[in-house]
């Protein structure tokens, strides 16, 4: 198995990165190979600080690297050497069959739009977080950002996506897909939602539970829930606020910990061909070993196969 | 100064609602007369037992409840003996100043919207809640659902109606105005929240700050945030959630025990004509006297007519 990561993304590369190689290779019995894509001068040294056998990484020398706040089309079309690009070019190819990077997210998911195309039936790929429950369970929410304006199928195969990716990755068996919504009963919510509701429970793809609300987010009422990027995006902030303020506070508690989102390492991008997983830029070490550890169980499950049987001929 | 209050609507109606008034003739100095709608054989018990003197209220006997799970609009026409009909006849008629209730959230808004009609250039009237802020101040959100589907020009007059109500209520000087979005820069986000952010920078009725993300709800960024009803309801609930699972969990923190929703009394209906306030279903006895508390502020501030002043010619 080989998987690729990019060495220059995020707020502190390439060492962060090279401290999770670190973390990842002790903690994983048979790890993968890994390609590892950047300024193999920064690189090269960082290695051998930290021990990194030369038989488990390959690097991979890329002489440019996109900014975290550059265009993303732009930066990708004219930084053909950057870290990122040469990643998907390396996926796209063959040559690796995931890749991760803590880089510009929109740079990210451009390259898997372009580089490696949606799955076959899947309209809008989409991007996740985990939401932890109050009862120590763990829930998918999606989409989180990546579709600001939805339509009702695009919601409808969020639900899918969502679905396979709870089963085989979180190992959540049958898991219930709810609606996230504005009241309970079918017919409630705004247009969007009425017109979803009706899909996700003609889907026989998926274990459609009904609604949630806001207050049901946090608890264990669904395992996938779904919902526009518009409002995917504020719950997933909100939350990370949350950890940020009891932190700040010093308001110590189990639960409270569960949403340091870094114990999630990155977002998959679901829907897309090949595992790309993007990262937060302030991920750490232990950020990106998780990272790997999710790569690597995205293939070993092939997560990948099961959505193309999932979406074949809709 | 006359308010009216629905003895019928709530979960602990009516005796919490009168130990409400008890609360409130205790707290207030100059106490408004309290039009009591319901059913006298119930009320005027209570009233003795907890010596509420005869002069502070007036109980207008309504034979008829609307339960909280009937049809809103149906209820309202087929029950106009009810406390909820009585209190809007009571206010339409201008014998009283401001109308409150606990009860039928459903039917409490239909009342507002077609018993005393929106302020002149309102498009649509909005509700709205309180945010505890991070470091002790206190925001305002909305619409938190009474509009699950907006235009980008009901955003901007949220805004508008939310900037007065900080202003004269909460006592925010010169309150800055943002649009909840998924990005910081103009240009950022879905259809709406692009097509409202120019409305609302080109707003003088309003302080506008640009916009703000989930993860800025809960700190002191901006002192208004508007957004459409799906995503306000979304978080108002996530934020309810949160007191009660800290709550149930035994995290006592002074933060969370200000994300108890109750010490805000209820939801001022804004963009109507005159102070309606709805409370919530598990109102105590303290919900009660906040709210009357509030509509008596509403009145004091001259509230409705600093709306009707914003609007005109608009």
């Amino acid at each position: 198995m080989t998987i690729c990561l990019d060495m220059m993304g995020g707020d502190f590369a390439p060492r962060e990165a090279v401290k999770g190689i670190q973390l990842y290779l002790s903690e994983t019995d048979t790890p993968a190979v890994l390609l590892l894509t950047g300024d193999e001068a920064q690189i090269n040294p960082l290695l051998q600080e930290y021990q990194i056998p030369a038989a488990a990484v390959k690097v991979v020398h890329a002489p440019q690297i996109i900014g975290m706040h550059e265009h993303p089309t732009k930066a990708l079309k004219e930084k053909q050497q950057s870290s990122i690009a040469i990643g998907f070019h390396l996926l796209a190819s063959g040559k690796s069959e995931a890749f991760i990077s803590a880089g510009n997210t929109g740079a990210m998911l451009v390259g898997a739009m372009y580089s490696i195309k949606a799955i076959e039936g899947v309209q809008r790929p989409t991007i996740s977080t985990i939401i932890p429950k109050d009862n120590g369970k763990t829930g998918l929410l999606l989409d989180v950002g990546l579709n600001a304006d939805c339509k009702p199928e695009h919601l409808n195969q969020f639900a899918q996506l969502g679905s396979l990716y709870a089963r085989y990755i979180l190992n959540i068996d049958n898991p219930r897909v709810a609606l996230i919504n504005i009241g309970e009963e079918e017919g409630k919510g705004n247009i969007l939602a009425q017109a979803a509701y009706p899909l996700l429970k003609e889907n026989n793809e998926i274990n459609f539970s009904g609604n949630v609300e806001g207050r049901d987010i946090l608890l264990d009422k669904a395992d996938v829930m779904v919902c526009e990027g518009f409002t995917g995006n504020v719950i997933l902030k909100m939350a990370e606020s949350i950890y940020e303020i009891t932190h700040q506070k010093q308001i110590h508690h189990e639960y409270f910990d569960r949403f340091n989102f870094e114990n999630y390492g990155g977002t998959p991008v679901l829907g897309v061909a090949k595992p790309v997983i993007i990262g937060h830029g302030i991920s750490h070490a232990k950020a990106f070993s998780n990272m790997i550890r999710l790569a690597q169980k995205m293939i070993e499950a092939g997560l990948m196969e099961k959505m193309k049987a999932s979406f074949e001929g809709k």
